[in-house]
């Protein structure tokens, strides 16, 4: 397998955390996003978004599609559970942090307030906050009334929502958000960080880093 | 099962598509939106979002991750194909809505730019046009691109990635967004809203229609 990944993408970061939870081998390709580096259209698609795995000839986009080809393909470990209810909540919780923080602070989105909104530089920060500590003040409500995490996001075995809310607690910390009160989250965070899947596959870890 | 849905809520109508698709009974429950109408913290969960499904006494929220705890429970008629890779398509394909489009037009982030960020109308709408025009030509390409799209976006059985582009289309063009040219997207649109459980889940013909 072949990764296009970006050192401080989030999505990459999630995807990088799965493949070395799961111990799967797999060729490391940095693609600067903020230079403006640019891969062959063949090779990210047409969203030209990383992170994209190569498996063989076969390109897969989008890092949650990327995380449930490599759970069916590749079970053991598992990401998910068994239980169907149990599954529906670690894929929620992923994407409560997929879809309702992650794309409103995406490069793109913060360029367009920047150039098209003409958005200063305190106010973009001020969006920037806004959405990962409202996105991550549901997910620490969740940990805490669900009934079903314990050192992880579900029980005591890192799962798909911990890829995800890996790389978005990391983020919230760059931003200065004000999370210290989400204790829930924060001790899912340093329980996965304690781990060598998600401290080797870090930003600062990666062959692209700076 | 129990569905708290907004007739006009694009995610909602995604999950409608899907229980029609699979001819599951569920209970419909209208929950306005735009009024500010409040359910109780139970029973859309802690992110106030909708839709919600409720499955006996079991809540799960997000749309997709509402779809693939159908798929699970209910496999015929699928929405997903069996090879993997067509799986992985399928998936990306609605996440490139799901995660790349929808998160943007949020009723609550439109508020967010007006309110705190004091964009007018007209910048507003060409925002909400700007995201949903960039987004849906990705999936345009991809459609004529990837070689696997048919009468709709895999082949020619409607599936996940239908459930949630038709919604979004919908949006498109009750924001006069400009997307004549997309055709492939409009002639999968169009095979779809043909189908019963499309045209049937519409936002005008739901039980809390205006």
């Amino acid at each position: 397998m072949n990764l296009y990944s970006y050192f401080r993408s989030s999505a990459s970061w999630r995807v990088r955390i799965a493949l070395a939870l799961k111990n799967l081998p797999c060729q490391y390709h940095g693609v600067h996003l903020v230079r403006g580096e640019q891969l062959t259209h063949a090779q990210l698609g047409a969203a030209h978004l990383l992170p994209a795995l190569w498996v063989g000839s076969e390109r897969i986009t989008q890092s949650l599609a990327i995380l449930e080809y490599l759970e069916e393909a590749h079970p053991t470990p598992a990401l998910l559970p068994q239980d169907p209810f149990e599954r529906a909540y670690v894929r929620s919780l992923a994407l409560d942090i997929a879809c309702e923080i992650h794309p409103l602070n995406n490069l793109r989105v913060l360029k367009y307030l920047k150039a098209e909104l003409a958005v200063d530089e305190e106010a973009k920060n001020a969006w920037y906050r806004h959405w990962v500590e409202a996105g991550l003040a549901v997910v620490e409500e969740r940990l805490r009334t669900e009934g079903r995490s314990g050192r992880f996001c579900l029980g005591d075995t890192p799962g798909m929502a911990d890829c995800v809310l890996v790389p978005q607690v990391f983020n919230a910390q760059r931003f200065a958000a004000r999370i210290d009160h989400l204790s829930a989250v924060l001790a899912v965070f340093e329980a996965c960080m304690a781990l060598p899947a998600f401290a080797q596959t870090h930003p600062s870890q990666v062959p692209d880093a700076e």
